[in-house]
């Protein structure tokens, strides 16, 4: 806990009372943490079978699905390093034939996940990708009326559930959009990009008006800022920035993250690492432009790749985290199983143990960042100090923050208590 | 003239009207256009040191100067084939130092050029390159009011001569340019890109509102495509879209150029081909990305150069002349004398002969899209029809239109006469 991550650091005073009220003084007792207030994610595409059930033909093979993993071995693995899970929405996923939605089996899901103190995100509502055939054709008034239904639908039925949504999904290609037929580039292409992120925001903020609201996507260039700028100029509210960092063609480094970093903190939101990966196997040929243009029948996981995936997954997080303005890094893979593009990006091999790189994660978020079971002695006035990374702590069993301001608080029964 | 130029293309019936005022009936008439609609453009940085002297050293060498060509020579080379010119502002070279401007040397070349039917346009208000040193350094608020105060003064000052202005160039890379330390990238920087937008529009179009003012790029990719966005739902008015082409490392081919002027045609505003080169001698190498990166000693211009120039022009020039949306191309080089980066990019060589490429432009401008002197005969009532390129045209020396409206006019004395 040096210097480079002192943004993420607090120190705050406990005072810790005995059920009377009065605090106990010069006693040992032992404090730990509980959660981090950053946003540690990965996709929790694997746990809809796992919790849902099969669901029906039209709904499966979009994105995940952990053959093989039973429920509790992976919601071990999962919960042990990640308290935030990112759930498909894809509309061709979500309703494959029109009006039959997969609403149940995800909020099933959702519901489970929230019960095991994992904070759920929907990923993504609008996107011209993964749609469902039956919308290809209609006139686009209809096309975007229904996606407007969509939108609000989804947000205002899982509010409560699902408070963080990537509203809109790379809006940057969405016009010019050239790697299959959709409804959406129509659409983008005669509204605009920002009419369509407007589109977005107005339909999920009015649907929840508390819900994080994301704008998404892979283009990281200055295409990218001038959308943003854009939007903002155009009076749309974003509540976070969504950065993809898909790195199947090779870790870019720690330079390159922090100039990209520095270009997108100038707005003054928080940016959200969406999708990183780093692959554990052979790399894709760079001079593949669409990564969905790379399908071969069978990418393996290597022992020289699993040692490059834990070394890479250090730097990239370190780097991360040591950057200010990231609030939320979310992983793109838990297990092999059914991940995207068939790359082995997970943590997890495809029979479920941990590869180098989940022990590499786990050594940062379980580990250097982290506040195991302490010892403590408190003092006379029954106060221990506590510094660590901001999020929840206890101290037997009384839960404490430490937050941002580093305020003081107080644990056990009766009023906190400000020194 | 077939129909890929049908929407340059009108036709118009004149009568020709004797001293009188009387239609001249079954008479022989001589018809010939004598200016393109069209703003087929060059650079005129050439003329500055022609017409208004050497100037002092400190503005000496800003691209441009066409030692060993007479002015008249020049002059005569250039309003052959081209009806509009662009002058240099840049305000390194204009003002090179505080308060001594370069203005008496192009006012008296402006007006020269005007004189000879020659349209102006004035090249750039607000850009990040060629600037001078002693605004560096000052605080960005003093930067700011300088910068309007230039703008400003320049549009109002050069109102009546100069009418279309590069309003700002380059704004997409504006705020993240790392290739030279100047006072402008940490202004666009700390603004956005919009803003800087706004303030070179909201100047220029106070300062003269009856001004055509573009937006003007290089990066002719999506990030441009999103910015012009954001501009116009910002609600900043632009005349028309510029498209820099400068092609020195190869010509991009019709394919390239029609997607692309697709793409930029979508927002219902003119395109401008504000800076197309082809070399005609060896290419750029590719992976060279600022094209200012690339300095050689010498870059000679070679007759294989000079036939594929000849060939690309006459393709480039078809290509963008067949598209609907395209209302100008400026083409950027005359000779090869201080042209830019030393390339020979011009249609004259350095000795002020043609080159191929000047030849083959003629043949399109004054050639198949030009109506040169033909004999006519008026029927009955005095009345001729002609079918030509949109622009200028006389019959035995009396004036008429052919434009897009197509509507008829009168030649001679007395009012017009329609039909």
């Amino acid at each position: 806990m040096n210097d480079t991550y002192a943004h993420r650091i607090g120190e705050t005073s406990v005072v810790v009372r005995g059920p009377d009220g009065r605090p106990l003084a010069d006693r040992v007792v032992t404090v730990q943490q509980r959660r981090h207030a950053f946003s540690f994610g990965n996709i929790g595409f694997d746990f809809v079978s796992l919790v849902g059930g099969p669901g029906d033909e039209a709904s499966a093979g979009v994105f995940g699905g952990a053959a093989g993993l039973g429920l509790e071995t992976l919601a071990a693995e999962f919960t042990h390093l990640f308290n935030t899970a990112t759930l498909p929405f894809y509309w061709g996923g979500y309703e494959p034939v029109r009006g039959r939605t997969d609403r149940q089996r995800l909020e099933a899901t959702a519901r489970w996940l929230v019960g095991r103190g994992v904070t759920v995100k929907g990923h993504p509502l609008v996107w011209h990708t993964v749609q469902p055939s039956w919308l290809l054709g209609l006139p686009a008034g209809e096309v975007e009326r229904l996606l407007r239904a969509r939108v609000r639908e989804l947000v205002s039925g899982f509010a409560g559930l699902i408070g963080t949504w990537d509203a809109i999904n790379e809006a940057v290609i969405m016009p010019v959009f050239a790697n299959g037929d959709n409804a959406i580039t129509p659409l983008a292409r005669s509204k605009g990009r920002i009419a369509m992120v407007r589109l977005a925001f107005e339909e999920a903020r009015a649907a929840d008006p508390g819900a994080t609201l994301l704008i998404n996507d892979f283009d990281l260039s200055s295409a990218y800022e001038c959308l943003i700028e854009g939007v903002l100029e155009a009076g749309v509210r974003i509540d976070a920035i969504g950065l993809q960092t898909h790195m199947h063609q090779g870790y870019r480094g720690e330079e390159y993250m922090g100039r990209m970093l520095d270009r997108f903190a100038r707005y003054g939101l928080p940016l959200h690492l969406t999708e990183s990966t780093l692959v554990s196997g052979h790399l894709m040929p760079s001079e593949i432009e669409d990564l969905n243009d790379y399908r071969i029948p069978s990418w393996p996981s290597t022992e020289e790749g699993e040692a490059r995936q834990a070394d890479e997954i250090v730097r990239h997080y370190r780097s991360l985290v040591a950057h200010p303005a990231v609030a939320a890094i979310n992983y793109w893979g838990i297990t092999d199983n059914g991940s995207w593009l068939g790359a082995p990006v997970g943590l997890l091999r495809s029979d479920g143990s941990r590869k180098p790189s989940y022990e590499a994660l786990e050594s940062l978020i379980k580990g250097e960042w982290w506040l195991p079971p302490t010892e403590m002695r408190t003092d006379a006035s029954g106060a221990i100090r506590v510094r660590g990374f901001h999020g929840e702590y206890e101290v037997d069993g009384m839960p404490f923050t430490i937050g941002a301001s580093g305020a003081p608080v107080s644990s056990g029964t009766g009023a906190p208590s400000v020194r």
